[in-house]
């Protein structure tokens, strides 16, 4: 014990220097003696390199978001330990069974753990699950023994939707198909299920350490061996459920699109009060907007989006201006920092650029390797699939200039007082690189439009007519989306 | 209306580059069209430059800690604009007079407000609170043609403690003497309130726009012409109420106390399981328990934690490692990295080192002004008032040894395999600085220890002595707050 102890501590060290960032997940039977068998693990580790997270009951504000973004924003950084004390398992079971009984949403959760999961390891996060198990007779006695020592089995109570106790913790019988599905639904080679068989305390957590001692051993020396060698794999399943790229997209659009002054300002008023009332409604059913912005510099992103929110209620929509990630966001998985950022159910999050930075900027500018821009156009379409499973309405406008146009509107930023600080050097490099973004443009709309998150590809020449398009999507799109 | 939009925006950029952090508070009546306010206020505000916060019912887990705490963690990083669209004054009245109708309580939260103001305006933090102001009769019209167009009031329900809605929106003359008096008790030179006449729309905006334009503009001049000149008045003030300098406490500890082996695995056993026990009762009763260590470098910190925790469920405690803070940190006020992790009702969190490093390292070090750490006394009385004040038990260990003895435990370090890591360059260099520290270390002792959180002086020269010391301490503070 002794020996393992003073490993993990080295290990863990070689680990934060090498930048491994690890989840190790704790799920097991009640009264399976968890919290002391993760209390002795945990006493050896250096406490400035872990975070320890206890599944609590989700607050309501939690409840309006999809659970499992609650846990992406919870992952470890680069080189940290990620414990968690019952996760996204316990969670999908009491929300989906205990609670809803609803095999179908188990099974598509069960889906989605997975996307996460392995978005992480292929970004190098090294996952381990613990399940600790106990026969149902064991678990009879023990139920006893903590009861003479009154001592609460749980910490927290759950409550079903009626406000009534939900009665999971006695359940062995009930839930041990339910268990061995997800066991073995979710046993992964990039995220393994190890069971612990508990009986014995001194047993688990030796096992618990020298399993955990050992992954990390044989993840440092892969790190160390060759670097990204195991990731590669997954490109190719990727490429193959996307579609072929079919042409160029942009080349298609009619940038003489335009409409007069007068047409403007009606349509404008129209489609504004029209998502004004919107809003509330959306509120009363609960289901949130991702509206996100890309586009060329200068394509007219802040008017556009300065229209659809000026008559809106500020409490119930949010602006995301989305730069570069600092240091500490470039030490997560890249999603991780949108993960914040997605509305609450009923509220409108409107993103001025977003994670499309990814297969756009970063993969221009080389910011990020072509193996990781290359898989994350599956990664972004299962990240919006999470969310519109959640019921999110998601709608995403690419506006389109010609480089003419863009050049008259650089120029006369330049010669206005007001806007001159508006243009950046990062303007004029982005814009000398306008044809590797044309690619990488034509290639995201192709392979990241999908029916619940469709790119709408905006004429903008004409900036009156883009923001009457724009207005006018989004109010038809929520209209379609209630049924009003 | 035009120039002042485009004024903001300069002025925006201004205090951003200047790292100026601004907060403005809307508070005001229901249905004094804040919102409507709020959305043409931000609107020429460049949205990668401000944080909108909007006051919302809190989740149970707030509730579990001092609400003003929830509001200090979404302080602006300098440069930034924080919005709170309603804020911890609508929240106080909520809590304490909405619900409990506890004069007494308001009467102290609304001093612990104007701690927390005062010691974000001596920080360097522009602070502007507006109350939007209607009659009752104005009021009245406004909630019939709000009805009238079907749109909620407001959109969230408040709850009372059994549950009932709280009817807080329609009680304009009950709130009004409690309104008077907050603005007049709040109204202070470094956070002072403008009220603004609401009736009409146009000129409520115009007026927000103008003063925060001044303000700002204001501010500016004066960071650029006397850095630092406006706080200076504060520390007299501060020095007055705390004790003189008497003599020094580390001189008259006796070092040589120590226990037998015996003795110790005995009391250790004692106190453990006594502190196991009462972690049951704490979170029953929804008491929460702060624990900061402090020491000399190799003073046995850590071994002192491992004790305190080893037997402790890991749910309920968590070991909260300080270090220097990371340049997100610095950019805000300097407490405002704690609040999250102070510890929720019926919660333990131990600190390894603590906000003490403004008065110790950031004092030896230069890494804060004379006039910063001078009045950080203040601040952390302050702020452990706050927490005092929402029940937590507080308990502060200062690990003291001489200069032979951390010798030889360097040395002994250094000769170890498994322990060399943990000496750093950092211990020599503090090591030297003994005589600063010790000068330091008195200071503070005498003027941070209070009733409500006092100092122990723990003599470590033996180790056992020193462990067992910290935790029949622990155990015996417990005990006592519980009346157990």
């Amino acid at each position: 014990m002794k020996t393992l102890q003073v490993k993990l501590g080295e290990l863990q060290r070689k680990a934060w220097e090498l930048k491994i960032p690890i989840i190790i997940v704790f799920e097991g039977w009640h009264a399976s003696g968890m919290g002391e068998d993760i209390n002795r693990f945990i006493l050896p580790l250096d406490p400035r390199g872990f975070d320890f997270h206890t599944m609590r009951r989700p607050c309501y504000k939690e409840e309006l978001k999809p659970f499992l973004l609650h846990f992406w924003s919870r992952i470890p950084v680069r080189g940290r330990i990620g414990i968690f004390d019952r996760s996204w398992y316990s969670r999908a079971v009491i929300e989906l069974f205990a609670k809803e009984k609803n095999e179908d949403a188990l099974e598509k959760t069960l889906e989605e753990l997975t996307y996460f999961e392995r978005q992480l390891s292929d970004d190098g996060y090294l996952i381990l699950k613990f399940f600790l198990h106990i026969s149902e007779k064991e678990q009879k006695e023990r139920f006893k023994e903590i009861k003479k020592r009154g001592i609460p089995l749980i910490l927290e109570e759950y409550k079903d939707k009626n406000g009534k106790d939900l009665e999971f913790i006695e359940g062995y019988e009930e839930y041990l198909p339910v268990v061995e599905r997800i066991l073995e639904r979710t046993d992964v080679p990039y995220a393994p299920w190890t069971i612990i068989e508990a009986n014995d305390r001194n047993f688990a957590v030796l096992k618990i350490m020298s399993k955990v001692a050992g992954a990390i051993e044989k993840c440092i020396e892969k790190v160390t061996r060759t670097p990204g060698e195991q990731t590669i794999k997954y490109l190719d399943m990727a490429k193959e459920k996307l579609p072929a790229l079919d042409g160029s997209v942009l080349e298609k659009v009619d940038l003489s699109k335009s409409i007069t002054l007068e047409e403007y300002r009606e349509s404008k008023k129209l489609f504004q009060e029209k998502i004004e009332n919107l809003q509330y409604e959306l509120l009363k059913r609960k289901r949130s907007t991702v509206v996100v912005f890309e586009g060329w510099d200068a394509a007219g992103k802040g008017g556009n989006i300065h229209r659809l929110v000026e008559e809106l209620n500020p409490r119930l929509y949010r602006v995301v201006p989305v730069g570069s990630p600092n240091d500490y966001e470039k030490a997560h998985q890249y999603l991780w920092r949108f993960c914040s950022a997605t509305p609450m159910a009923g509220h409108m999050t409107i993103f001025d650029r977003s994670w499309y930075g990814r297969v756009l900027v970063e993969r221009v500018e080389g910011f990020s390797t072509e193996e990781e821009w290359g898989r994350a156009y599956r990664e972004i379409n299962e990240f919006e699939k999470i969310l519109y499973d959640s019921g999110a309405i998601i709608l995403k406008f690419w506006l389109h200039i010609d480089k003419e146009t863009q050049l008259e509107r650089f120029e006369s930023r330049l010669t206005d007082p007001e806007k001159r600080w508006k243009i950046t050097e990062d303007d004029w490099r982005n814009r000398n690189r306008w044809d590797d973004y044309e690619i990488a443009v034509n290639e995201m709309l192709q392979k990241t439009s999908t029916l619940g998150a469709p790119w709408i590809v905006v004429e903008s020449n004409d900036k009156r007519y883009s923001r009457i398009k724009v207005l006018k999507t989004v109010a038809e799109a929520i209209e379609k989306e209630l049924g009003t």
